[in-house]
């Protein structure tokens, strides 16, 4: 998409470093629209508003035109470095794309769900018993008789209803024209693939001898941020390979409202939105297979599952009316298509399925969530966080089930904060002690330089400034008490050096500002503030709850106790508090074996209350009450109470 | 499809008159695959193995090579007559197709059904008691709001819901992506286009504001001779206008097994019977709306009866099998399928229904026949004939249902019979007194000049050649009785000279032989041997029945009681014999029009019993006792004892 200056005919050649990708692009293009162009994928959280700054090049040769912004220092912009989504070109110009702006890479092992995924007891049921989505019969067909003079189709229903396959069939024009040459070849030996339809059965495909093996599902965790796959052998439940890679989605905006108003504001915004994501999936799809050196064909069904926003585009419907009060999707729960329709590369008459979303801002991770953490099936409610942008909050039991979702913001995604970056290689994810030597120790994601902060390192970061009491319980940073790393940055404003240029490789100071605080401090307290209301909507308290489960990535690499230290996950014995890792993975991979899970998923959305937090005052006062490190009301914090008393 | 003799490469043209069709064909090639190729309809009974005689065409100049036949006679030969499936080009040529080789003309009026159809009480039904395959609901959606944000698609199944409409949905992709504009325009009026597909209702099309009418189907009479459409008003159950044209298929063969023999033989035979009769559908669908002026668009369905070669060549399902013991079909009731997947050209996303089959012999216009004849709701059991190639028997009541197909032979259809030919312009259809100028009295349709005779002169001239005692009960021509046109045909035949040269305009003398007596003896026997075997299968006679419905276009035209006195038709009281016209066609109307009867002629054609005459030693001995006018056992006709003794 070009924005071009009116007038402007001059065309100029840009060249990416350090892929080497070169475009032709007219005079007043952004660099950042420039780069789409060549298939330079540089991380844009807002989409290309100047805003979140974290679309950071350095113009090595030639010219661009950049209003000042605040995003960057001014050493910054002594070095050159220009926001992409502000600069134009305005002549031939040699852009690099510092690490810390590229969306590359593997994303973290842990997001790729290792194949012995926890399957919350999944993969002890036994091979009979699983009722896949798609399944492929391998039968004897009757020759037909004088006596039993019945048609093809009716003889293979027969043989179908042999194998309790009860359910009223279709099957589609080509399939049946094909029949009576499949049936009268091989011996009468057919193998039949049959897809859940609800009410009904498809027959997807239908061939001569035996080749009900292997059947593959793909199931697909479809993220803002990053896309897991898993690829199955249906007849066993086992998961063959593993798969993931950021959503390309990025490049149109870091979260789902900022992809919302690019599908609004251009034409064919969807458009690119729907083909970015299916090219991840296909390009997944071809990993998946790669490694197991099967082809597509095999593939007769993918279930997915994402958040609304995300399915929305997905199945390129346009989501614009998520963002509009009141707050509708297309369809919370769109019925299977045909893959080949969506521009999925599996079997040409393979079906995609879509778990179940509960309204705008619950989605189908949070169903497939709930399916695969059991929570319907416990006597005693139980809790399921997920902390991303949104932080969608899940209590219930088997008679039960509320849920809403808090706007944290993408604090914790890397947005928002001055040196926060995805979990990619170069995160600092992890900070340890204060050393000796006045500095912290800290891991980074792939061993490398480190080049920005991670969600998690966050969590680590404000829990230890709280212990340093270089930060006080309002999030103020103690500029009086003569820690060296607290500084004034450019603007005046306080923040606090965590690695300095140098220190591991760092190109520059890393820091935590007093704005970043603020923002973090938000969506801790926005989390556990719905929490709290849906607690007390309830009548319930902390204490009644049986579980509380962490879910996504984010939960996986979490500190525990850092986690409830600062306040953002509540205090509660350790025994209650558990990671359940990527249940939307886990939930779409549970309905993809079973039709009954599939259906279940259905039912959970179906019956799952939905608070809208946004229009409830108590709300407001929770969350006033949280933004506060742990919380105003310390007793609601008794472990931290006693650490820090 | 040009048959080329190897090594011949001269290519030569070829004119046909009197359409004055040119086409320039490899030397070799017949002129009947000559007359395809440019587009000329040559009867052609046999489907080009030479042995109907019916596609004999005049070689006005050139050169044709052709061998002897014993279907013309010496003075056609040097009159230049050939068959034009057996002479073969050799020379540039112009060739003179006369009347009664064209397939041409109008539908004689009462095979398009007045629109005044019998309809069995149908129209009696109120428009609020029409429950059609496909519905128009016209709508207002709720808004969204924030106390109920139900996605589009919910609140489109609620407002459906509230209509009755409790069926699981399914919806397609495209239909998808559009509902959020729709229900966002008109104030939220929507029409919503819902069709049945058993177990679940599909939306096929949504759109802004009220355009719930009209609501148009077409039901379809296939016959392997005729295709006769009634355009559907939905809302009312009218028929709006009806159209019929001779089926194209026709110059593939006369018979359903010619058309099968046509398939197997041809490398793209199935192909060009089904674009044949697609075609001949789009062309009916066409008039229909021409008549009224509206857009095939305001089409949302076809439901479509006829017989299942026929059905199996509209589906282009490979119909080799039905003529392979032991005779089977590919599918005898095929789900709905979307009719532009067949060719058909209605609305795009509208469906075509057939009616179900029985088995390879038993049809769904016969399905459809006792749907609209309400047999399956009559205490007393009633039998319904259809009489053409096969003759199709059907006994039954609420209880039970048995039905037989027997081979009658095309005899009553125009072929195997010296000067047969289809009811089409110039054909004698009736044949009256036999005159003091010793000549007989006759009809043809159209009132032209005669060129022929169809099925029903055939059964008026038994009865008179019986009563003039030109002929024997045995079929045996009594040539010692000095009747002057009795005679020796020119292969020492005896032959009756029904109207000789000159008479009304005839261009020749049109006969009958003693081979053509003896096919239609066959033809009639075959038909009452079957009912007969079927009635005493039951246990049963003719007497117990409390009526028998002669169904089909021949029997509209039948004459009663010289049917009876041949003994083609069973010899009861006159008030229990009644003509139900084209059943076909009314039963795929009231399908059409109410889901609860498309759904009874599944049953129906479920629960009939087939009995398969070829393989009972009874049906052979009822078959010879059956061989004599009007039968061997002249007690069961007590009316033609009666006037003969």
């Amino acid at each position: 998409m070009i924005t071009s200056e009116s007038g402007t005919k001059t065309k100029y050649m840009v060249e990416f470093l350090p892929a080497g990708l070169k475009v032709e692009v007219p005079g007043g293009t952004t660099v950042l629209d420039a780069a789409r162009i060549a298939g330079v994928v540089i991380d844009s959280l807002c989409g290309g508003d100047g805003v979140c700054g974290k679309c950071r090049v350095i113009v090595r040769h030639g010219i661009v035109r950049a209003a000042a912004t605040q995003s960057l220092t001014r050493e910054e912009i002594r070095q050159g470095y220009v926001l992409a989504c502000e600069a134009r070109i305005d002549g031939n110009v040699l852009i690099d794309v510092p690490t810390a702006s590229q969306v590359r890479g593997k994303v973290r092992d842990a997001d790729a769900v290792d194949i012995r995924v926890r399957e919350s007891g999944l993969l002890e049921r036994q091979r009979n018993e699983l009722d896949p989505l798609v399944k492929k019969h391998c039968l004897r067909m009757e020759p037909a008789r004088l006596e039993n003079p019945q048609s093809d189709l009716n003889r293979l229903y027969h043989e179908l209803a042999k194998l309790n396959c009860r359910e009223e069939s279709q099957l589609g024009l080509s399939v049946l024209r094909r029949l009576p040459g499949v049936v009268r070849n091989a011996s009468g030996v057919v193998t039949v693939t049959s897809a859940h339809r609800g009410a009904l059965t498809e027959i997807t495909d239908i061939v001569s001898g035996d080749s009900s093996n292997p059947n593959l599902a793909v199931a697909v965790d479809i993220g803002t941020t990053s896309v897991v796959a898993h690829l199955i052998d249906v007849a066993t439940g086992q998961s063959l390979s593993s798969a993931a890679k950021y959503n390309s989605q990025a490049v149109y905006g870091g979260d789902v409202l900022r992809r919302i108003m690019y599908c609004i504001e251009q034409p064919d915004g969807l458009t690119q939105l729907h083909t970015a994501v299916i090219e991840d999936i296909n390009t997944l799809i071809r990993e998946l297979l790669d490694k197991v050196q099967l082809s597509e064909n095999y593939i007769t069904f993918v279930v997915a599952a994402g958040n609304t926003t995300i399915m929305h585009t997905v199945m390129g419907m346009n989501p614009e009316w998520i963002r509009r009060e009141p707050y509708v999707g297309v369809s919370y729960q769109p019925p299977p298509f045909r893959a080949a329709e969506l521009g999925i590369m599996i079997h040409p008459r393979g079906l995609f399925y879509s778990l179940p979303c509960v309204s705008s801002f619950i989605g189908a991770d949070i169903t497939a969530g709930v399916l695969a953490t059991g929570m319907t099936q416990s006597d005693e409610p139980r809790m399921l966080i997920d902390i991303g942008t949104n932080g969608e909050i899940v209590i219930g039991n088997k008679d039960w089930m509320v849920c809403a979702s808090a706007s944290a913001g993408p604090a914790f995604e890397g947005a928002e904060t001055r040196d926060g970056m995805r979990a990619t290689c170069g995160a600092i994810d992890h900070i340890r002690g204060w050393s000796s030597g006045q500095r912290f120790s800290f891991s980074t994601v792939g061993n490398e330089s480190p080049c920005g902060l991670c969600g998690t390192a966050y969590v680590d970061l404000l829990a230890q400034l709280l212990r340093l009491q270089v930060m006080d319980k309002t999030g103020r940073l103690n500029t009086g008490n003569g820690i060296a790393r607290l500084r004034k940055g450019a603007e005046g404003e306080p923040e606090f050096v965590v690695v300095k240029r140098g220190e591991r490789g760092a190109s520059r100071d890393l820091v935590i500002t007093q704005s970043d605080i603020a923002n973090l401090m938000r969506a801790k307290a926005a989390v556990y503030a719905a929490s709290k209301i849906l607690l007390t909507s309830l009548g319930l308290t902390m204490s009644d709850l049986s579980e509380i489960m962490v879910a996504g990535a984010f939960g996986n690499f979490l500190d525990l106790e850092n986690a409830v230290f600062i306040g953002l996950l509540p205090d509660v014995p350790g025994e209650k508090l558990r990671f359940v890792g990527n249940t939307s993975l886990v939930g779409a991979k549970m309905a993809a074996l079973d039709r009954q899970r599939y259906q279940e998923a259905r039912r959970i959305a179906n019956s799952m209350t939905y608070f809208e937090l946004s229009t409830d005052p108590r709300f407001m006062e929770a969350f006033t009450s949280a933004c506060f490190f742990p919380h105003t009301n310390i007793e609601e914090f008794p472990s931290v109470m006693a650490k820090v008393s």
